[in-house]
């Protein structure tokens, strides 16, 4: 169901410039889109406006409404650069308070081409709101360019991190492993830590070394946010073990299939996973094309001996290694911070029906 | 036999600042010392200058009296920036060729420390010339500190190489290993050898690989010089391996005790050894506690599997580890060149008796 622009061509054009315009005070490279929104009146004027200020507050249709008094959007058009989103969320979805508000019509710059998220627009229009792609797509398809990769893919962004000796050891013999990377490089790994959506570590971990998986430290004086903690594994996270004092709730997996997962993971709205091993699970990642982003934390030490960082990656000749390219390389106190990625990104979606968008 | 001194004590400072000077004229960082010599007259002219250009050519000494006619530095004095060597090089021991040429007395700032080419002074007094400490000898060994480092020492300086994947292997779990590191990689490391007296590999690498061991390319437009080849092991190097054509002769040493084949190249005038494997010989150095400088070519690159680039270091717990410093990290091409150092330079002479020096 098509209706009649009402709009002049012009006045939307300028309105969705101005939504970009107000996106862009969203935070850059996090897990959220950056998004802006403008409600126009049926004669072109401005009533509200509204942007995404990140994970966990309100989207930006949310936000440009609640600047209006009830009825005061009936009839309106709201002008966003993405389309308006579908899921139940921490936030409640957009394409329902639209509705609810009473708009008459919706244009987007980008359709957003998440399996969870998207059909925002279909609700709409089942709803008897005409709901259509907008001017500026390519602008705003710029501006989202990480966030559209992962939706498009359909699954969290991975990074596998392990901290390793000059040999590529991750312990001693005997499985003692304190103090082969420095201060500095412990404090960065909180950092990462706090800037992914999930922390996961695999059962032997848990078992072995009890780990936190909090990200310990703080930012520009705030403390870090608090990544979920994901157990991969059979066996049971022990009562008494730390992670269930973490602040966030324990997720735990499989890991049989890790494509379903991500995919678990994902439809949960984790958009980012920060896999701190062990050497199986790490392995296990990389070995299935999963890993999107490598740090490894290298110590000026050698240890030798059969604890490695990591274990089999399938491969059996040298033309089936998994290349990557440097694209960071940082000194971190006495240790080195190496930062690689895939050379053609290794994409396999968890839903391969999406993975023609 | 001290003789009283003939010439004023200001002629013979600025003799031997002078001597310095020139010393200085020849290569840094290579193998062989930095060394000047003036000839003085009886009277304090003087008579020649002669100084060291680097491993193969004439010594300091020699130098200077080359310059000179038969029977011209008779009754002459000799003023050294280091002790007149003792032994048979390729050019000659320097204490024969000052008392062939009659000088009546020499001066010399640094004694020299090496078991092999010390005692030259010894020589020269037994010959009834008086050989004595000259002044300015804290700005000689100064000027001879990396060399008196090694005499002292009294053995080669031994780099560890290895090419590895991001995980530490050096090869598929098939042993292919080809292209692991690239093109800019392969010819630093043909620079490496260059720079090294001799290059060693284990039998085990020359039956799997039967490599060259030469040093490949130029450098300054002139073709890189090559280091003499050793094998270790107890194996055969098969009548038809490639090393048989390399243009400096092939030494084979057991491996069975590595401080006395050290000792063993260093006598015969051998002060740097590049080792490039394979993982058992790089191991043996670094667990023996020989390796003073650690050359690791990283590419991005993920294999997994059990060929390690290092195998055991005798490393049962953590406090065993070898702990280095990163003293210099560089991108060649798509590769890292990491070099690492022993915090506490691993300093086990060959000659423990003539360690308290
Ligand atoms: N240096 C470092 O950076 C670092 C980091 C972390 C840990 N470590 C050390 O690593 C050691 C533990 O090694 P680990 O390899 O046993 O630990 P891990 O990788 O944490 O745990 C392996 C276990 O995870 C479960 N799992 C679930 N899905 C998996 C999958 N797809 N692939 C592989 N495993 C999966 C399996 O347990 P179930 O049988 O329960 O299914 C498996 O046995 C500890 O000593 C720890 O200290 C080192
Ligand atoms: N990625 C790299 O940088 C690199 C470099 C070189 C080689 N490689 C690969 O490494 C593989 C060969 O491995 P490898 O470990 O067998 O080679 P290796 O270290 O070259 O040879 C080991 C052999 O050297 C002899 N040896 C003598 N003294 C020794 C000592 N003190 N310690 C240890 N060994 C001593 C022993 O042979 P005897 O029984 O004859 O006494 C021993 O079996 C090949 O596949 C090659 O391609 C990789």
């Amino acid at each position: 169901m098509i209706t009649p622009d009402r709009l002049d061509a012009a006045v939307l054009d300028a309105a969705m410039g101005r939504a970009l315009e107000i996106a862009t005070r969203g935070p850059e490279g996090g897990p959220n889109p950056r998004v802006g929104c403008v409600i126009l009146s049926p004669d072109g004027h401005t009533l509200a406006e509204g942007w995404h200020r990140g994970a966990g507050t309100a989207h930006a249709e949310v936000d440009a409404l609640s600047h209006l008094a009830p009825g005061e959007a009936r009839g309106a058009t709201a002008v966003v650069t993405l389309e308006p989103c579908n899921h139940t969320g921490r936030t409640g979805p957009c394409a329902q308070a639209l509705i609810a508000a009473g708009v008459a019509e919706v244009y987007f710059a980008v359709p957003d081409p998440g399996a969870v998220s998207s059909h925002g627009a279909q609700t709409l229009i089942d709803a008897g709101i005409p709901a259509q792609l907008g001017p500026r797509r390519e602008q705003a398809e710029k501006l989202l360019a990480d966030w559209l990769r992962d939706a498009r893919r359909g699954r969290p962004t991975v990074t596998v991190k392990w901290a390793t000796s000059l040999d590529g050891r991750a312990a001693a013999a005997d499985g003692t492993s304190q103090w082969i990377t420095g201060p500095d490089a412990r404090a960065d790994v909180h950092l990462e830590r706090s800037r992914h959506d999930a922390i996961a570590v695999g059962t032997g971990t848990v078992l072995a070394d009890d780990p936190a998986l909090t990200a310990r430290g703080e930012e520009n004086g705030a403390p870090l946010a608090q990544p979920i903690p994901v157990v991969f594994g059979h066996r049971e996270v022990p009562a008494d073990a730390q992670l269930h004092s973490h602040p966030r709730e324990l997720i735990t997996l499989s890991g049989d299939d890790l494509a379903a997962d991500l995919d678990v993971l994902w439809k949960r709205g984790i958009r980012s996973v920060f896999v701190e091993g062990g050497p199986s699970l790490a392995s296990s990642f990389i070995r299935a094309g999963f890993a999107d982003r490598v740090l490894v934390y290298v110590a000026p030490t050698l240890i030798g001996g059969p604890k490695l960082a990591l274990t089999d990656l399938g491969v059996d000749t040298i033309d089936d290694q998994h290349r990557l390219v440097f694209t960071d390389v940082q000194h971190l106190g006495s240790d080195l911070r190496l930062t690689a990625e895939p050379v053609a990104p290794e994409t396999p979606s968890t839903h391969p029906t999406s993975g023609a968008h």
